[in-house]
């Protein structure tokens, strides 16, 4: 064992039990709760946030919770008792064992794994894992797509439809209504029932990324009938990290609201790395197998063999990895196509390939196995996230031959995977101006059957680093609008350097807005109840809950107390921005004390109150800014 | 004097000659220039980012500088000295004086003027202000609107025609080159010319906010035929700031790119800090008259009268103030139409006159008085930027009647406006979902016979306290991309508090992320040569220039540095984020380079290399990936 290796087995043996509590406190004023489904073990996962009442001058009002979907998982149940050593507790293992369609094996079935597990140096590394990976037993199909198909609606499409509705009882009239949204082509139904949810897996236009080897997972969809959702990326550096640190970065992005989490690790322990996080993730999470390829032959492009990705797809898939980010689409017919770009090729996976493709001048040997890639993703429900190696890097190169025709690929891919019943996502760009946006959008549905999108951004100027957070927050919004199912954050150290907790935060953040900003634009039933509850905690001066009721909750807080730190301030009914002279929201509130006090209604009283020259409101009126 | 009135006179005492120079540094390799009009005293001034040489190994080639638009004034100019005690240089001064149409007064007409200008104890901040105020000869219309449809092109309007182009001379092909933009019935030429200039700002489409009182000003404009336009906001706190203080905060947002400035200060000594403002700022100043007439009156707006405000607009007007906003759209009748509304009025002097016309059942002095206030502006050349106290503040109130009415009544404004040759914009929302954005800006362009449009946001969601600079700059670069002339920054601390000075960078970088989203998306000329010489800066390795071509060069430098900081590193041919291993953009260099070896295009060489299954390639290729 070299010095770097007792390194890390020394971190991983100091693996603490728990994650940083700060990372899993619950926000102020939420609490778990649980809606049960058909049956006892489907118990779905809500933050409910509670609110305070309406002041008496205000009308003395009770304000009812509202329920937030949730994706922090059990972190966030202070009922739950969480070892991260032990991970957490495989909730759909009945579900999967029910069936009766997977195998135990005796161990991992993966070269690769079966090396690793046989490394006596690494078996400290495994910790308290005794559970053998599972396999669909000899031509079985253990996809939700396969099971949608057949008609069969699965307790995890069950679970999603629950999921998927935005609890709107005890919701005030006011809080329901909302704007039409204009969907271009969706149609979201008003309640999300289970047959919808198995309709839209079977047809293609969702998927649920849920491997039978991550057991532990909260169901989840995506398609552009449901919530958008998005995507939080963690890159592990190689060395130095201890296990609790690894799975903290995955706990952290679902705290804030990532939807998955792709793993994007690389280094020599990336295996049980990968274990360990997949083993404590209440999200799906997805890789890009190519990156751990390459590192078997070296970095070596042009030394990577079908038989090598082989391999790494089914260590990976033994491990409970959701969804794979499989660049086949990069043919070698599309490369020339690249050649008078600004900025080339940008993804890695598609300059791996193109490189691959070039030395060997052979077809990619990924759309060659095409079929045999389908076949170990069905024997796992691992789902396809067709990557976009040729994705515009700059607004010069968008929407060029090469992104098209490489899309195109993707179209046929698409085929091939339904065929195969297995489930398929398809990956976009990149750089792309407002106004080619729809375009990216309008032929992805086309070509690809209406398979879920799942873009990076796109980022809608080049100009910007230290901010591409924002450049590409704005494109994803758009995108998420005109259909666009899931969206890739991106953070303010895109194209500079690795994010930070804090900038991981950032671009979570961002990126919830963006797909909060689609829903409500798209009209999904509930969207805007929060939008509602919060402004109305707004003009009545609860402060509280304003914050409470946001994205960033502390955020929020912490900008507030910088100005009005006392806590007599969060009752105050004025804000620092304007001061107790300037402030608007008094007026509205002037009118309808007034109301109140003549015993009629609002609008009447306007007009009584105009018609009698509003002696009244003058005589009761004079200083109607309220002072602390 | 009291303890206060001692404490701000020795600040404004102890006012130094310049403003921090940190603030005024020019950016790194960045360097003032001036591209002379027609006559000498045109001199426009743009900013020069001179570009390093591309490498041997990517082609040994010369980048040419890129100019920007640069509204920074001469505070980056080291050639100028600035003592903000004696103001900026007044440029514009032969100009106004060569059209023989203006006099000079005595010294302030306004009572309020008079009377702080004969306080013995306001003489110290005063500091060497010997100018005074000059108005239209009697009969005369100095409006540039009015010059421009008597078919005069100002040096004002010439100015703007050369500012507006951005430099094209010595870009290669490549850089040239662009998509197509879709413009929504926007008319951009290829090139500005003074006669475009007089005519769009002649037929109501642009205005010249550019008062004759503010001849320190380098002439810009506002209209949707030109480059997307971004406000910031400064609000200065009653006490105890130095003038230094508050010329500095103008600066700062003139540095990162605030196009114009609105002055929403309150306090006591808001007259002279004003005026120090305006002396300083090579931007133009909008203001709220409203608020210092409400102060005015003890804060009581039932108190107000026309007298009261009428003496206000002059006092502004003679010290420079280049637009006021209005809101003169709000009429008695609208007000009813916001009591079934969540957050009710939520525009400061809106709701001044709500309270202002419920109290005296009286239709709106302002709206009584818009011809009188015409003559005001036509006699300095105020721009009028109408109010929308009606906006809604909440995404459930967005487009709503009462919003609409308002509109309505605005467009009517603006006819009696033009009427009198003033120019005009229309204020804007404020929140609105993305859906419901077009119709927002659709139909004040109907409305408001296509006077430029300048609105606030819009924010696209209301949950995100903390992050609304992100919600509403999806909006901005939106509507800014349908025809919005003008965006109102908004700073992170939206709702919850005063921004500091981090927060206002945020801001304005965000706003011009969103109006140079809005460009490039409505195909101006010239927009994407930034972004095309930056992308190819980054796609070279070229980190110092890819820092400083982007909006922010220090942020970018600094979050680059935090992960590689050492020099060599910038330059590194990978960046942080992926490795040396994974660096995607080498693989088309490689390509090229082979293109090179081989004598022929890239393309050929591609075909080439393919044919000849890339023997060559393989043999030179082995480790492409070039480490440090």
């Amino acid at each position: 064992m070299n010095a770097t290796d007792k390194q890390l087995h020394a971190n991983f043996q100091n693996t603490t039990a728990e994650v940083d509590p700060a990372t899993t406190q619950p926000f102020a004023k939420s609490r778990k709760v649980y809606i049960e489904g058909s049956r006892p073990d489907i118990r779905v996962p809500f933050r409910e946030i509670s609110l305070s009442d309406t002041s008496a001058a205000m009308g003395a009002e009770k304000n009812p919770p509202v329920m937030v979907y949730d994706t922090s998982g059990p972190y966030t149940d202070p009922q739950v008792n969480i070892d991260i050593r032990n991970g957490l507790s495989p909730l759909r293992a009945p579900w999967i064992l029910e069936r009766d369609d997977t195998e135990q094996l005796d161990g991992p079935s993966s070269e690769f794994g079966v090396q690793r597990k046989n490394d006596p140096q690494l078996s400290a590394m495994r910790f308290n894992l005794t559970r053998q990976p599972r396999r669909a037993k000899a031509g079985k199909n253990v996809s939700q797509m396969h099971y949608a198909r057949q008609g069969i609606i699965t307790p995890e499409m069950e679970y999603i439809a629950i999921r998927e509705n935005q609890r709107r009882e005890n919701m005030s009239e006011l809080l329901q209504t909302q704007h039409k949204g204009q969907d271009f082509g969706a149609s979201i139904p008003k309640v999300i029932t289970p047959e919808f949810v198995r309709d839209e897996v079977a047809r293609g236009r969702a998927i649920i990324p849920m491997n039978i080897n991550h057991p532990e997972i909260e169901p989840m969809i995506i398609g552009r009938n449901f919530l958008v959702k998005i995507n939080a990326n963690i890159g592990n550096s190689a060395l130095g990290s201890s296990i609790s640190e690894e799975v903290e970065k995955m706990v952290w992005g679902t705290r804030w609201g990532g939807d998955t989490v792709m793993d994007l690790s690389t280094g020599k322990n990336i295996h049980e790395t990968r274990e360990w996080i997949i083993r404590n993730s209440p999200v799906p999470i997805g890789t890009v197998p190519i990156y751990q390829a390459l590192e078997k032959v070296d970095g070596k492009a042009e030394d990577l063999t079908w038989e090598i990705f082989r391999d790494t797809l089914i260590e990976q898939a033994e491990q409970g990895v959701d969804y794979f980010t499989i660049h086949a689409g990069i043919r070698l017919a599309h490369i020339p196509l690249t050649a008078k770009r600004l900025t080339g090729i940008v993804s890695r996976g598609g300059s791996i390939m193109a490189k691959w493709c070039l030395a060997h001048h052979q077809e990619s040997f990924l759309y060659e196995h095409f079929e045999d890639i389908c076949e170990i993703m069905k024997a796992y429900d691992v789902s396809f996230s067709l990557g976009d190696g040729l994705r515009p890097g700059s607004i010069y190169d968008a929407n060029d031959e090469a992104q098209f025709a490489e899309l195109k690929t993707l179209g046929e891919l698409t085929q091939i995977a339904w065929k195969h019943d297995v489930q398929c996502m398809i990956e976009g760009p990149g750089h792309v101006p407002m106004h080619l946006i729809k375009e990216n959008m309008d032929l992805q549905l086309e070509q690809c059957g209406e398979a879920p999108f799942y873009t990076l951004g796109p980022l809608t100027t080049d100009i910007a680093p230290g901010y591409d957070h924002i450049t590409s927050g704005i494109g994803a919004a758009m995108i998420g609008w005109y259909g666009c199912a899931m969206l890739c954050y991106v953070t303010p150290k895109e194209h500079l350097g690795l994010p930070d907790k804090e900038d991981v935060r950032v671009g979570i953040i961002t990126y919830k807005i963006a797909a909060h900003a689609a829903d409500l634009a798209k009209g999904h039933p509930g969207a805007q109840i929060r939008d509602n509850a919060l402004s109305k905690a707004r003009f009545e001066f609860r402060w509280e809950d304003q914050f409470n009721l946001g994205l960033d909750p502390e955020k929020a807080k912490e900008f507030h107390d910088e100005t009005l730190p006392q806590e007599g301030a969060k009752q105050a009914h004025f804000c620092s921005m304007c001061g107790p002279h300037f402030c608007s929201m008094k007026i509205t509130q002037d009118v309808r004390e007034y109301a109140a006090a003549q015993g009629v209604s609002e609008q009447e009283a306007l007009t009584k109150g105009m018609q009698e020259k509003a002696i009244e409101f003058v005589k009761k009126g004079s200083e109607v800014y309220q002072k602390l």
